[in-house]
């Protein structure tokens, strides 16, 4: 007996890492646009794809996000009304993890000045308070930003989330919804955004949300760190208010556009940090695994798990 | 009756945060050198004094050091036989804690090549391993040793840890006596050095330490963490190996002398990070309280805690 086939659609990822394991299980594996025999298809595994790629597969059963985030599908016009089933692994979480904490400490712990004093070899302390009197914020509440909450909290800072549904979580406090918003903004002194890209969240990050952070903070002014996805963001906005000095730091590793073009104003600014999209980018091996043991968990007869809600987008 | 009196000695540093609390609790302060009544002074509160300071106080019974370090004192000449306390104080602890974790962070992450590439406007994915596959090897498990190895162990990094005497510690592997100083660097990736400053652990950061460290790490090489003190290192060593790129990165907060030269060539190499001493300063008044605490403590009857052991040189 053949077991059910596979497509690999991703972009302009290289296939091959994720088509391995299934091909070595014994599965028919097409990659995109080679379809192969479309009925031998039962679950396409996809990341960038066009919606063509879902029409004309008669034994399609599930859809599987190569990575956390799945705006890359749910916005598309002819999806068939199939489980969509995202990543949740415990290796990128920790890596977005690392990233998180890494920029918000670089940003506390004034890194890039010292870095600066360092290319002038001027020695000087700069003045640093605590993280107890540094209150971090950190918009959606999901996989990553609990996780994330979870070890600033440990560090010592003064830790609040935001998500659409009230959340309890031990040591963070937290808001809910549209109307808590400015509420949360306004405690808060380093800003983690880690939303998903849906129609409520598009473009979120602007003047507006960048106004309402905190002014009065033990920083001198608020930060913002991105690690959620490019759409979230007004990117105008947050270099006027870098110019303006009313932001006093950023870090983004998600753009408006991907690759940032070279012309982009963000490159240069000073206290500004970019990383091209790698804040949690895991070994394909590692995630392709974690996808094959949920499709035979799911041919077993156990419910699929991680699966997307398509009218929320995430 | 008048409290027993307190004489600061903190050589170039502002004696008045230190002073203050004592003298609002209507004790006498005197300011080194102007000692007044030496009969006076039941406690000296030191930093980098000379040993002049505890001479000829007949009253004296107890020497604070103003930090955790006690190397500034316990080499003197002519030190009373009277107990020393140093500082341990989760302020301090917490400091040290970020700055640890974010130099970790910042190596594996390759901050300094993200930064790097930024400058170039160029927009490239660095290979990146997960911190499970990442070998953190901290010197001195004592106060601040033992809480950077907890955060850095949550972040998933495989953390082993050094001393003089035998640990058992949850989840880090332990290590003890200079017998088993070889093992210990070679599985190690990351070395943080956090011991203090005596006669055995002089210069102990020389090139063939450096040159036990792991090579066959996921890093591509070995970095160098230095939290503790100056002394600890022979930057001559760390400089050859760093040229050499048998070290692929260093991150110094301490120096044989301080402040660093302007002519030192640490100061240029763009995979060094160098910050001024600043990895855990405390506010004076925090460190105050806690010192103006345990002389309340010890005036109540109860025994002086984070005794200094001055055979030992800690
Ligand atoms: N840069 C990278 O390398 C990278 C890597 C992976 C993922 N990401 C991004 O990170 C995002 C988050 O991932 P995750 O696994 O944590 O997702 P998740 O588990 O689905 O969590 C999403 C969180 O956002 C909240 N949320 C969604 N819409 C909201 C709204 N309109 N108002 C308030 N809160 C809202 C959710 O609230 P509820 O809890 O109430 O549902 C939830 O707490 C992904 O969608 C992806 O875009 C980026
Ligand atoms: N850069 C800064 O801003 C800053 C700020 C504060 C402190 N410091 C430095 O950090 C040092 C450590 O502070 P701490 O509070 O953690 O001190 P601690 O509690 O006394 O711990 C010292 C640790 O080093 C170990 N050790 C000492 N001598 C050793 C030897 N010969 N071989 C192996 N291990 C040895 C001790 O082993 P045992 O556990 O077996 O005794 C202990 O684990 C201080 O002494 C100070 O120099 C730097």
């Amino acid at each position: 007996m053949t077991l059910p086939g596979i497509l690999v659609a991703c972009g302009h990822w290289d296939p091959e890492p994720w088509a391995a394991p299934f091909r070595a299980a014994g599965r028919p594996v097409a990659i995109w646009p080679d379809v192969g025999d479309p009925a031998a298809i039962r679950y396409v595994l996809a990341w960038g794809a066009s919606s063509a790629v879902f029409a004309d597969l008669p034994n399609l059963a599930a859809i599987f996000s190569l990575g956390a985030g799945v705006d890359h599908i749910v916005g598309k016009a002819e999806l068939p009304d199939l489980p969509i089933v995202r990543v949740v692994d415990p290796d990128l979480t920790m890596r977005m993890t690392e990233w998180v904490v890494l920029q918000v400490l670089l940003h506390h712990r004034r890194q890039l000045a010292y870095l600066g004093q360092q290319q002038d070899r001027v020695w000087r302390e700069l003045p640093q308070p605590p993280a107890s009197a540094v209150r971090v914020g950190i918009m959606g509440l999901g996989e990553l930003g609990q996780a994330s909450a979870k070890v600033l909290a440990s560090l010592g800072f003064e830790v609040a989330g935001w998500s659409r549904t009230p959340k309890t979580l031990p040591g963070i406090s937290t808001f809910a919804g549209a109307d808590t918003l400015p509420a949360f903004l306004a405690r808060t002194d380093i800003l983690v955004v880690l939303l998903p890209l849906t129609d409520a969240t598009r473009g979120i990050i602007d003047a507006k949300l960048l106004a309402g952070l905190a002014r009065d903070g033990a920083l001198g002014g608020p930060v913002l760190i991105n690690g959620g996805r490019g759409g979230l963001q007004v990117e105008a906005d947050i270099l006027a208010a870098i110019d303006a000095g009313t932001l006093i730091g950023a870090s983004l590793d998600v753009f408006e556009q991907e690759p940032l073009p070279a012309t982009s104003p963000l490159w240069s600014r000073r206290n500004i940090v970019i990383t091209p999209h790698v804040a949690a980018t895991s070994d394909a091996d590692v995630l392709a695994a974690g996808i094959q043991r949920a499709i035979e968990d799911f041919e077993a007869g156990k419910p699929l798990e991680n699966l997307v809600d398509v009218e929320r987008g995430y």
